[in-house]
């Protein structure tokens, strides 16, 4: 992804590993400052993964397999790292996944560096197929609602939801972003404004109250966002509003993707209504910038994910293609 | 409405006129703290409406109305201050209903104080109506989702959206609310909440986002909102979210319902696609809590109201009684 680096245009990821250390984008300091978070430990790749300073399903992945390469380094039980790794959070799939992947290679002796940086690469090879694929979803002149951040930063490079509107961007076709701000955490004003106005593509944040009102006026093309699992029957669970926006575009005929990786998907679990949601603190709510928005005794619940079911998903946009909800039983057999 | 005025209860209204002044609770201050603003002119009083020191469709039309009085007390042009009120803010009909009103009654002779009380008093009582025609449309036991504040700082006592809840609590219910939090201006986190707290009523705010959630979860049971305008058609105008909301109450069988005075209907208008929408300024989006959320070179959209087509209703709660929109046409002739 393009980054601002003290006035300079450069090209960096989201993760990566240099030496005995885990280096990532400090996304906690996002919009305001970029600097890089290093994890030494095990226990600091776990705090940079439970307290959101990496955020985003892929990258969280990627940053644990990191974290299993420097259990090895470090000399630490890799089958407890495992363990404390899969604990961070409950709710994205590839989290396990890129854990048991670890443990598997390690366990058949490979290099634990190595094998962790195949696994990045091939996460940023499938984001990239992922634009390729959902670019001419985009058409020239279309406006694009987002939710959440489903970018580079969460992704490691390229994004899921963002891909495709990297990919048409950069392939000359004029495009116009509706990036939900996405509250209680705001990834959409703090993470996808700051990766498109990096890319230079033109967007407006808006509170998540109001796509519906463009929706209707039909001033909106097409939906993406990214998601955190995929069950067996297409139903997803991804950042809490997705599932309002999934209806309210069905509702207005306006087809809603889902980017992710083949690894989102949960062949384990039937239905959505099977995926754990993760409640985080009341305070994500009752508290912005500082500043309570509340009276002090008031309470509030602030679940983290939605989810939203396969009727509403026109297609899934993976690194092999463009699959409708009925068509990812093969993937299982893949 | 009850507040708690330095660790005293007391029942005060939102708005209302002490010689030659109009006093109105100061909402930009909540949750925070209780004051009361004084406005002493006509140039003050549409301050007031302009800047949200008050705000809700029937308290503005009484603030208005007080605003009108305040022109004969201090002696100016009648017609000139009319146009100048009605000016403030572009969407809600009851400012234009009250200042007109207030037209005929001064032409008509009446003195000017107590015309704009006996409009003050007429709007309150519509909305103790409003709380007794609603409540038994709360079952005891009930979750009521509601968005934005249509409480008793939005109408001078009682509420609108609000009155049934309260009415429901009087009356010895058991009552859960979630209250959206209502970005950008958070008025359901900072108001709703806030007059919740002082009747006592068990509730808790959410992320507008997690309301689609709870609706998938059957944790409502039903929705209750205010609007800003109704047209004859029965399609409405209401705080930015609505219609997100009651797409998604349809969508899983909860009925949504809007409680207004008959004043709130403008029959001049066919549809709600008529309604002029006030898009305020984008900072209140790109800033919270006196911070920026997001790049600084990042735009905003900030449409502050959106239309719910009446197909989404499942009655309007007004003081006549609950009407289905089929049956709204009725009004016009009474």
């Amino acid at each position: 992804m393009k980054a601002d680096i003290n006035g300079n245009i450069e090209d960096i990821r989201a993760v990566w590993m240099e030496g005995k250390t885990v280096q990532m984008i400090e996304q906690r300091l996002l919009p305001h400052k970029l600097e890089i978070f290093t994890a030494r430990t095990v226990d600091e790749v776990c705090y940079s993964i439970k307290d959101m300073v990496t955020r985003g399903a892929p990258a969280i992945g990627v940053t644990a397999a990191y974290g299993m390469a420097l259990a090895v380094l470090t000399g630490e039980d890799i089958q407890d790292a495992a363990k404390r790794l899969k604990a961070t959070r409950p709710t994205a799939y590839d989290l396990f996944h890129a854990v048991d992947l670890m443990l598997d290679k390690l366990t058949d002796g490979e290099e634990a560096v190595s094998a962790a940086e195949d696994y990045a690469n091939l996460i940023v090879e499938k984001c990239r197929l992922i634009g390729e694929y959902g670019e001419p979803l985009i058409p020239d002149g279309g406006v694009v609602l987002t939710h959440c951040n489903a970018g580079a930063l969460a992704t490691v490079d390229h994004g899921t939801a963002l891909a495709p509107m990297r990919a048409a961007h950069n392939k000359g076709k004029k495009i116009f972003v509706f990036a939900d701000e996405t509250r209680p955490r705001l990834q959409g004003a703090a993470l996808t404004s700051w990766e498109l106005v990096q890319e230079g593509i033109d967007h407006a944040i808006i509170a998540d109250n109001a796509a519906g009102h463009y929706m209707l006026r039909k001033e909106i093309d097409l939906c993406i966002t990214g998601a955190d699992r995929i069950t067996a029957n297409g139903d997803f669970a991804n950042k809490i509003g997705t599932y309002e926006k999934a209806v309210v575009a069905k509702e207005n005929g306006i087809p809603f993707y889902v980017a992710a990786p083949v690894s989102t998907f949960d062949f384990s679990l039937a239905s959505g209504m099977d995926i754990p949601i993760e409640e985080r603190d009341q305070d994500e709510v009752r508290v912005v910038n500082g500043g309570l928005i509340c009276h002090k005794d008031a309470k509030a619940r602030n679940p983290a994910f939605d989810v939203t079911p396969a009727r509403f998903v026109a297609g899934f946009i993976t690194e092999i293609g463009v699959l409708k909800p009925d068509e990812i039983a093969r993937l299982k057999q893949s």
